[in-house]
């Protein structure tokens, strides 16, 4: 049963699986090789067949591409076992990507499209003394008439337009065409009473005043009429808040009650995760437990308000409607969404594990963030992703597998995404961490090409509204008046051409939910995927391509050396490469998150594309670098969303002799805390040891959840010797809210950064 | 059954209905007056208690007030029927305005909120000698909170909010407060065979080539099982397209055919509204018809584009979504949608009849209109309304009852909502003319307060996809990039103040679903209910305020006196208030259809508010009055819909002596056929008999469904005597496509027009 942390009084059994591949659905594979489960058909093949290792060192990864057109097939033999009577022995599977069969002894037990549907069989009836259970995975989704692929295009997505396969496999601006395909997440074999649970959820309604939950235990399973079930609800400390108990008369039965005062769960930065333990066993008449299942109830209200603002705006005809709204309320409050775009963690989803979730989730935390988005190019992450954002508090945005494309109308597509649709809405919508439904990623622009006419849409909203209807659900992001972009330091597409300053500053989104900055990777880690003579000078065609340094999404991401080289001048060094990409990336990324923040009551979120990347990417927005390896902008990020800190808005990064230096000084607050007044100082500090104060701010405080802004402060930049300096903001008495930035000053006729030059 | 022009072998009965009202639920009335079935409260009691009548002549209509409150109980009694062996007396009624109680012999049979869903009942098994059948109806909704009535402002519609009542008659700019109830539609007894049909609807899905049609026959009712059917599908001309027959095996039963090459059905302009005939018969084994269905069947694919040029728009970080699509296509061809909306055209709506749709909707049909958008704030017409769409052509926008509120998420509506909108779609989604469901009006508006997250929308999204998913679906109409507004000639809200002429081409909207300019009622209409003492000057506090020409919308709405005297000077006479009001509605609406013509393609629909309206009202946006008067506009509208015309773009209406005056000139083209080229000659005419060429335009025709625009032409304007000048355009040997435009002159140190200035 998909439950997790069920108590099992009898066996599961994880067989031994072999694999092979054949090239038409009726041949029988040549030859049968040890696979791996969870795993991925390219792994099983790579060790036994002595590809080149790792997978992901130089070009590697081409080595898969021409397994995209055969078929697959897992096989695995057991003996009946010693079942006692009215015993079952249940296949179960929790995740077969994407496109199969499974048969036991020669018969066919199921034919699934789809990889997010869990498989649960009774193979009871159908064994003999020697069994063989085969997964026969089709070839992968293609689409007549769609792009043939391109390196250096991202076109290839299009074949997966028409399917609920995540696209991101076929190639994105930070992941390689890699088509994975396999057994992916938890997959065995269990003995199991004839009474078991098949589902058993808890879901609630809070009344208006939050004081009053209306509490529901959903049950299906088999054989659970006339058992006995008892119920129990139970505080983190241990007190009972229900307990409940009775006969059930159906296979499928909702037992209900009230919970006065039940304690919330908040999101991180607003109060504590608070979660419930939900304990249903299933006896018979004896007593003897025949099931059981435990599971975490966080209560919590969610809803999706028209930002601060926008109705108050003025009315000019012919009026169009007012943007959509983009502010997140929990438990009656508004919160000022801070967080990121989440993709794989690993290119090759079976390797996920819940430890990568504990690590990456735990990052995110120490970011300051309080919200995920799961980007609509990438999976439905397991069952433990959403238990370890239920515990530390971590908000989840929920794509569904559709992005940059646009998807059919086609009726036989429509079956399939309303089957995977069902099963990831009716898994994740008892988790207090769901906080939005989103159709996908970037589907109402001109490369989705989507609409709202569009079926796939249509069929989302009304799913999650019959299914899950308290939840938000927006179609996809960008709505109207949210903002994806810009994803680079020097924008040339912008006018005649912006910083990172200037396009943000003039930027007026209800949210900003994909920004980016890109930034070379670490020195060490590059060192381990790039041969030796391929690392300096970087190079088109070399392993820098492959790991996406070029021609990745525009002709000079993402390592953009020519602005590298006018901002800095003539790099000569790796080390120099990877400093001055890397500040480029930290001081933008600071910058959009906390203008997004100076932007408030009106902008509510600020999200930068991305998290992390499932595999090493040479030059990427990411923060992390795979796998788990820290890029200097994360740490940047994570001062710049501190629940409080002195802020400076300043309108560029890169000054010239003669100017007047220019900052407005804001205090941000995003608690529900007011802040103490407090004198803040700003000062420029230069020449390693230099330093002029800009101005003092007596600033008043902030009031809950409120910024504060300063006057607009201006100073003759002193003539430097450096080609760097730096601005602090320090506030009195609370060095915790002190902040500080990092510029370049370019003397007269200097082109680029002095030799040396240090910041 | 709910279909109309079903042969019916068995009797139908009208009985003669009372009516009393009361002002608690159990109270019994004080007496019994008679009642008009169909009818409405107000009508009954008007009738019997000596009112003043008519009820739209001066201030009667406030005479109604009172009976907001009160229940009404409308009885009506009658004999057993002889019945034959198996044969069942049944109760049928298509509309109870609004929540009532239905019982027989004072057993209480039904309780329904809402007014859109068909009541049939079988009453057999109650049957006693004399029988009483009585229909309670409840007070009006109010919602607790809700304001008050205030004379003047529209705020009382909020008693609107938490039920599927059309919100209208709570009063709107043009509209009293006359909140109207009783039994509104097509109401009888019938004495039925055992076995009868409750549901008949072909519905049916194209091809994509459009060559083949999947039809489908849908059946419900009582006692089919093991019956007999025959259904028929002929053409215009009586061929026979589909003839199939065979037993029904259940009381819900779907009989599906192809059908080849089906004559396509097309919106009035682009072809003929092609219908073929469905008929069923339900017969018993002796061959015996036991009932029978007709319905007109048209085959039509619609749907909603992106606007042409729309994805094409330069990419500018950070992006948001592009706007929502906004482009009818009709069988794979692209429309302009020229139309108008539409309220009641009865404040009564138990008076609206067959012959009242047929003249209004061919009036709508000879203006040129090719679609109607059914606003929100209004009913959900009777069953002859889309069967005249159907034969006339006539596209059908329907929303859905709620507009200009923030409808609650509240479940019990919710229920109602559901039960109502199932009713309707089921009803209407078998016309052909349907071409666009809409959540209801200016829901995402300030003044409306709704969102993408407001429940209602997203279940009235899920129910047209669940039950009738190739018909476009809009949450509400203005989405983004759609234009409602303005609303006035010369409208002071806009920057510094603009004409019609300025925001209108300084707008850049995807579609105008709404626009208006006001014009005074015609004079005769005027008389009719205008007091002689107070016809002129217009004053407030008069039956002109309770007809809206005063504080209806701003404070000087509809008539607009500031406007009037500060453009015309000092207004002597009712004549020529109504000429001088006229003429600005007349070319201020000619200008805008025909602006939003000139800018196709990306401009794609222009509807005026409001077509007609449901009583007299002395100054309204309509262009027709009540009942079927036309005024001046009208006809300026019909011409400027043509489907191909000769159009000037000119930047005003106002000129000043000593100006140039400038037109671009073009020839409009909403047809698929091209137009060959020809000479346009543009004419400046004025003080009876003077004329000044201004410029001719060698137009090179205009290819299918395609403009022509020709440069932009300047002249100094001659010295005038007479306050206006006429421009007329001229097309060489085709005068079907001329156009003239009058304006208004002044000479230096003129304020206002010469005394019996002509035009």
């Amino acid at each position: 049963m998909p439950q997790q942390n069920n108590k099992r009084l009898l066996d599961k059994i994880k067989p031994k699986w072999e694999i092979g591949y054949h090239f038409s659905e009726e041949a029988a594979p040549e030859k049968w090789i040890p696979a791996t489960v969870p795993g991925a058909v390219q792994l099983d093949v790579m060790q036994a067949e002595n590809y080149q290792q790792p997978y992901w060192y130089a070009d590697n990864v081409k080595q898969f591409d021409w397994m995209e057109d055969y078929y697959f097939t897992y096989r695995t033999s057991f003996p009946r076992p010693d079942l006692h009577p009215g015993q079952r022995l249940c296949f179960h599977s929790k995740g077969i990507e994407y496109d199969f069969k499974i048969s036991l002894n020669g018969t066919q037990l199921l034919e699934q499209e789809g990889m997010f549907t869990y498989v649960d069989l009774d193979l009871t009836d159908q064994l003999q003394d020697i069994n063989e259970l085969q997964v026969q995975i089709k070839p992968i989704p293609k689409v007549a008439g769609a792009p043939a692929y391109t390196p250096g295009t991202d076109t290839y997505r299009q074949h997966a337009r028409e399917s609920a396969k995540p696209a991101v496999s076929y190639g994105w601006d930070w992941h390689p065409r890699l088509v994975t395909r396999g057994i992916w997440d938890e997959t065995y074999l269990e003995v199991r009473s004839s009474t078991y649970l098949t589902a058993s959820t808890v879901t609630y309604q809070l009344n208006e005043e939050l004081s009053q939950a209306q509490v529901q235990l959903n049950l299906e399973g088999k054989a659970l009429a006339g058992k006995h079930y008892k119920w129990s609800l139970t505080t983190e400390s241990g007190q009972i808040a229900i307990a409940q108990e009775g006969i059930l008369s159906s296979n499928t039965e909702s037992i209900s009650t009230q919970l006065q005062e039940p304690a919330l769960w908040w999101p991180s930065g607003y109060g504590s995760p608070t979660l419930y333990t939900s304990e249903v066993t299933i006896l018979n008449a004896e007593q003897e437990e025949l099931d059981s299942s435990h599971s975490k109830v966080g209560f919590r209200r969610v809803k999706l308000l028209m930002n601060e603002g926008e109705w108050d705006k003025p009315l000019v005809f012919p009026a169009s409607r007012n943007r959509a709204p983009a502010s997140l309320e929990i438990n009656g409050r508004r919160i000022f969404a801070k967080g990121t775009n989440w993709v794989h963690p690993e290119i090759f989803i079976g390797l996920i594990t819940n430890e990568t979730y504990e690590k990456q989730i735990q990052l995110a935390k120490e970011a300051n963030f309080n919200i995920l988005r799961i980007w609509g190019g990438g999976i439905t992450n397991k069952e433990s992703f959403f238990d370890l954002c239920d515990e530390q508090g971590m908000l989840v945005w929920q794509e569904f597998p559709l992005a940059c494309n646009n998807y059919t109308d086609k009726a036989s597509y429509l079956a399939v995404l309303e089957q995977e649709a069902t099963s990831i809405i009716n898994r994740v919508k008892a988790h207090a961490c769901l906080a939005i439904w989103s159709g996908g990623n970037e589907l109402f622009n001109a490369w989705g090409g989507m609409t709202d006419q569009s079926l796939a849409l249509r069929l989302l909203n009304s799913l999650c509204y019959r299914l899950d209807p308290y939840t938000p659900f927006v179609p996809t992001s960008p709505l109207n008046g949210m903002g994806h972009g810009s994803y680079l330091f020097y924008d040339k597409t912008i006018g005649t051409g912006e910083e990172v300053f200037q396009w943000m500053q003039r930027a007026d989104n209800t949210a900003y939910t994909e920004f980016g900055v890109p930034g070379v990777a670490n020195l060490e880690v590059l060192k381990q995927y790039i041969p030796p003579h391929e690392l300096f000078p970087p190079k088109r065609e070399t392993a820098w391509e492959t790991h996406h340094a070029f021609g990745a999404w525009r002709k000079d991401s993402w390592l953009e050396l020519p602005f590298l080289e006018e901002y800095f001048g003539e790099i000569t060094s790796l080390e120099d490469l990877v400093r001055f990409s890397q500040l480029t990336q930290s001081e933008g990324l600071k910058f959009i998150y906390e203008e997004a923040r100076r932007q408030k009551p009106y902008c509510s979120m600020a999200l930068n594309w991305c998290f992390q990347e499932p595999w090493p990417v040479a030059a990427n927005n990411s923060l992390v670098n795979w796998p788990n390896i820290l890029k200097p902008a994360y740490y940047e990020v994570a001062a710049a969303c501190r629940p409080v800190l002195a802020s400076l808005r300043v309108p560029k990064f890169l000054w010239h002799e003669g100017e007047d230096f220019i900052c407005e000084p804001f205090l941000l607050n995003d608690t529900y805390d007011p802040i103490a007044p407090a004198q803040i100082t700003v000062t420029l500090l230069y020449d390693g040891g230099k330093s002029l104060k800009v101005t003092t701010w007596t600033c008043p405080g902030a009031p809950e959840f409120q910024n504060s802004q300063g006057s607009k402060a201006q100073l003759p930049l002193p003539d430097m010797h450096g080609s760097f300096f730096t601005v602090s903001v320090e506030v009195e008495s609370n060095p915790a809210y002190n902040s500080r930035y990092t510029f370049m000053y370019r003397g007269k006729n200097e082109t680029g950064v002095k030799p040396g030059a240090a910041f």
